[in-house]
C-alpha cells in the first residue's frame, strides 16, 4: 500500500466495517484512492501511529475515523496530524449513542474533528465530506459533486413522481417488496 | 467585498458574534481572508442565498456557519454549495443545547456538515478546521499549522512548569487574578 | 393535481409514507382534499419550493411536513409560506429521536412550526390539527370533530365495559389474538 | 370580557406572564383580540373549564396555553375543545426542561396540541401561529403576516449591513451597550 | 362493582393491561379488593371522572394510574381526589420513556403523584406501595408485608445457594431453559 | 424525641434543609407531628438505621427522605421498613439532576419508593402525600386536605381576578416588587 | 468458600450472570481467586452484609458489584468496606440505561465506587481493573497484564492484516459467518 | 520530582486545578506522596507520555486524570500503563456534562478507567479511591481509612445533633452565615 492514496479510513473495530463499507463505496464512486485500516487508540496506540504515518507517507489528504463508545480514535488521529480528520460516531446499544457522538464532537480548543451523523448516514457523509475537501482545489471533482447532487435531487423527484402516479397505497405496497 | 476570500462565515444572529470573534481571530492568525455575514435560513432565506452566491463569486473555499436552537443554517448552506460547510452549534438556555448540536450534526445521507464542538471551543476549532482544509494543498499553511500546534503544546508544557515550580496553591492564587 | 386541496403533506423520504398513511386516512375520514409529495430541504430544495408553490396555487390551507434526523423540512416550508405548518418528527434509530423532535420544535422567533408527537401518534394528530385549523371557520367540520371525539370517547368506554365484563385475564387473552 | 375575542391565552401560573407578555404584544401587533387567564389543570380544574367555556362563548378561534414541569394544561384544554390549542413549554430549573416540552408535545392519538419552542421564542411563535391559523381564511391578515416576514427579513439584512460597514469589533462593542 | 374496594386501578389504554396484570396479581396476593378501569384524561375525561367517583363511592383508599407518552392520567386523577394517587409510567418506543416518567413525576406544588419505576417493576411496586399505604393502620397487613419481604429475601438467598452449589456455568445453563 | 410522631423526615445532608423546610411547614399546617434527621445511606449507615428504628418506636406512619446525586437514601430506608417511604430528589449542578431522580424512582421490584418532583415542588408535595396517606383512615384530615385544595384553587382564581382587573403590564410590574 | 479469595463479585440478580461471566472468565485468565454471590441492597440487605463479611474473612482485596436500575448495590458495599469497590452498571430497557450508570457513578463525597462501562465492556473491564489494583504490588501480575495488552494489540494488528489481504468485501463476508 | 511518589495526578487544563485541589488535600491527609502535572491527550500528547513515564519511574502506584468535554486524557493514560487509572469528569457548560462523563466511563473492552463522580465529589473520591487501592496491601493505610470513615460518620451524627438541639429554623440560619 505504498501507492498514492487520497483518503485514509481507520476504524476502531472490524465490526464497524459493514457500516463503513458505505464510505468505501462512495469514495470509489468519485474515483478517489483510499486505504482502510483497523487500529485502536486504546488497544493498539503504537500501531495506530504507524498507520497514520503510513498514510501520510502515501500522500493522504484526509482522514476518516469511525469509533463507538468512548470514541477517542478520531481525536487521537487529529492530535497526530494537521490534515483534516472526519469522525464518524458508531451507534451502540447504550446511552442512546450519546457516548460516541459526544466523545467525537466535543473536542477541546486547538484540535478539531469534523463530525458527521451517527451510523450509516454518517458513513456516506464522511466520504462526501472528504470528496468536498479534496475538491476545494479540484474543479473536476467539484463538477462530479454537482452531478452527484443532481442525481440525488432527481432521485427525490423521481420518487415523488412514482408516488403521484401510483398513490400512497401502491407506493407503500412497493416498499414492502 | 468583491475581494478574494478564503472562508465565508455566516451567523444566524448578531448575538452569535462575540463567540464567533474567536473564529475570526484564528483565521486572521493564519493570514486567511474571510467574509462575515448575518443571515438566516428561516427568517431571511433569500438573503442567505445571496450571501452564499456572493461568497462563491469571491472564490470562497470553505463555509463556516453558526446557529442555535433548531439550527438549520449550516445544513441549508450545505444544500446550496458543494464546498465544505463547517457547522458551529451555538449553546442556548434550554435542552442542554442538544437542540443546536443535533440539528447540525444529524444531517441526512448526501449533504454533510462538518460539525465541531458547542460554543467557544467550536468557534476556534471551526477556524482551524477551515485552515486544515485549505492547507490540504498548501504546504506553507500546513507548516503554519504545525507551528501553531507546537506553540499550543509548548503552552501546555509551560503551564506545567509553572505548576511544578510554584505548587498548586500559588498556581490557583494566580488563576484568580 | 391542479385540483383544489386543503392540506399539503410533504415527507422527506418515501420511507416515511407507511407512517404518514395514518395522516392521509384521517384527512380522508374528514372529507378533506390533500396533496402528498416527497421532497427534501437538503437534497432537493428547488423541487421542494416547486411543491410548496404548487400547493399554494391549489389553495392549500395547511401544510404537514414529516422528517427525521436533522429535520429541516418543516422549518424550511414554514420560512416559505405564511400558512400554518405542522411538523411531524419521524422516529429514528439513534439519540432517542431527540434529533428530529428538537430540530422541528425549537424554531427561532418569527417562524413557528406546530409540532406534534413522534411517530404514528403524531401522524394522526397532524391530520386532526389540520382539520381543527380548517374547522375554525367551518362549523360543519367542527361538528365532525365533535362526532370524532365522541366516537373516540365511546371507544374508551366500550373497551372498559369489555374489561369489566370479561376480567383482565380474558381481556389480555383477546389482545394476543 | 364578554367581548369578542380571537385568541384565549391561559397560563398555569402568574410567574409565566413576563414570558407570555411577548405573546400578548405580538397578537396586538396583528390587531387580534385576546383574553388572558391564569388557571391550572391540576390546582383549579373547575375554574379552568369555566375559562375555556367563557372563551368559547366569546367566539375564540385559537387557544394558547403555557405551562411548566408536568405541563398538563395544554392537553387538558385540548381535551375540552375542538378548536386548535397551541402549547408553550415553560422552561424550568431542572431536567433541562425536557419535562415541560415532553408533557406537551407527546400527546396521544386523537388530541393534538400544536407545540412551539421553549421559553420566549415559543411565546412569540405561539402568537404568530395563532395569527397564521386565523389568517387561513383572512387574506388581509395573511398580508400582514407577509409584511411582518418582510420586516423580519429586512431586519436581518440591516444587521448584516451594520456588520459589513463597521466590522465585527465595533459591532460587538455596540452589542454590549 | 358497587362492592367495597381498596384500590382503584385506572389505565390509559387497554394495551397497558398485560403490564398492569402484575399490579392486579400483587394486590390479590395481599387479599385486597380492587377495581380496574380503562379511561383517559385526554380522550374520555368525563368517563374518567365517573370512574373516579364510582371508586370513591366504593370506599377506595388508594388510586393507581398507568399511562404513557404525555401521561396526564395520574395527575388529573390526583386533581380530583384527596386520596393518594400512585403513578406508573408506561414505557414507550421514543424519547427513552422520559416523556411518561417526567409527565407523571414532575407534578407542580399542591398535587402530588406518588411515582414508581417504569414498566413492570413499577407495576409490581405500585401494588406494594398501595398495600403499604393501607397497612399504615392495619398491623395484620403490615405483617403480611414483612412475610412478603422475608420471602423475597429468602428467594435471593436461595438463588445464591444454587449459584454456590452449581457454579456460574450451570446456573447460566439453567437460565436459558 | 420519644414523643409520638406521624412523619419521619430524613435528609442526606444539612444543605438539603432549606429546601426541606417547605416539607416541615406543610406538615405543621396540617397539625402532624414529625421528626427530622440528618443521616446518610453511604456515610453513616448505622446511624441511619438507628434513626429509622427510633422513628418506628415513635409510631411513625410515613417516611420522607431527600437526597441528591446517587441518591440511595430513600431506597435504603425503604428496604428497612414496610411503612411507605416518600423520596424527594434533590436537584444538583450536573447531569440535569437526572442522577437523583433516576436513583430514587427506578427502584427494583419489591421495594417501592413513592417519588415526587425535584426540588421545592417535591418538598411540598412530599408533605402533602404524607398527609394524604395518613388521611386514608382519617376523615378529619381528609377534610383539611379538601380545604387546602379549595384554598389553592381560590388562590389561582384570585390571581386571575387581579390579572383581569389590572391587565398584564401592571401584573408583571407587581411581580417585580 | 472459606478459601482465600482475591476478588468478590456480587450481582443484584441472577439474570446479570450471563453478562458477569465475562468478569469471571477474565479473572480466571489471570489466575485470581474469586467468590461469586447473588445478593441485593434492597431485597436482601442483611444477607448482603453477610456476603461482604464472608468475603472480607477470606482475605478479599477488591469487590466487583453489578446492578441495574436504581443500582444501590455497589454504593452500599462501598459504605461497608474500605476495600476498593468496582461498579458495573447493568443495561436495562428504559431511560437509555442512564439510571444504572448515574446511580453508580454519582457517589457523594467520601464513598467512591470505581465505575466502568455499561454492559459487557464493563464486565470485562471490571475484572481487568481488579487485576490492575491487585497488581499494584505484584510485579508478576503486572507482567501478565502487559502480556494481555500485547495480545490485545496484536489481535488488532492481525485483524488489520486480514483486512489488508482480503479487502473489505471478503472481510465483511467472513463477519457474517 | 525524582522522589518516590504514590499517586500521579494529571489534569487536562490549569483551570481544572481549583477543583483538583480537593484531590491533593485528601491525598495529603492520608500522607501519600503525589505528583501533579498539566498535560493533554490532544494538545501535548508527547509531553503527556513523558509525564506518564516520569511517574512510572518514580514508582507511582495509581494515576488520577481529570478532563472535560471529549475527555480522552484518562483513557489515553490507561492505554499507556497497566497501573490503575482513575478518571474524574470535569463538569462543563454544555450537554449537562454528559460529554466528559461518557467519554471517560464508556471505555472499550480491555482498557478500564475507574470513573468517579463529576466535579468536586469526584475530586475527593478519586483521592480516596487511590488511597483504597494502595491500602489493599497496607493495613496501616486501611486503618486510616477506617478512621476517616468514622470521622465522616461522626460528622453526620454531629450535624444531626445540632439539628435536633436547635431545630430547623436555627439550623438554616446558621447555614447562611
Amino acid at each position: 500500500m505504498a501507492n498514492k492514496i487520497d483518503v485514509a479510513i481507520i476504524v476502531g473495530s472490524g465490526s464497524d466495517l459493514p457500516m463503513m463499507n458505505e464510505t468505501v463505496k462512495t469514495l470509489k464512486e468519485f474515483g478517489l484512492f483510499y486505504s482502510l485500516n483497523i487500529a485502536s487508540a486504546h488497544r493498539a496506540s503504537k500501531y495506530l501511529k504507524q498507520c497514520i504515518q503510513e498514510a501520510e507517507n502515501s500522500g493522504v489528504k484526509v482522514f476518516i475515523a469511525a469509533a463507538g463508545m468512548a470514541a477517542a480514535l478520531p481525536g487521537v488521529i487529529a492530535s497526530e496530524t494537521v490534515l483534516p480528520v472526519i469522525g464518524v460516531p458508531v451507534d451502540g446499544r447504550n446511552l442512546s449513542s450519546f457516548d460516541s457522538l459526544f466523545s467525537i464532537v466535543q473536542m477541546p480548543k486547538g484540535v478539531p474533528v469534523a463530525t458527521v451523523a451517527l451510523g450509516s448516514a454518517g458513513a456516506v457523509n464522511a466520504a462526501l465530506l472528504a470528496v468536498q475537501i479534496i475538491a476545494v482545489v479540484n474543479e473536476n471533482l467539484r463538477e462530479k459533486l454537482r452531478v452527484y447532487r443532481n442525481k440525488m435531487s432527481n432521485a427525490v423527484v423521481s420518487e415523488d413522481l412514482k408516488l403521484r402516479e401510483n398513490g400512497i397505497e401502491k407506493y407503500i405496497e412497493r416498499l414492502k417488496k
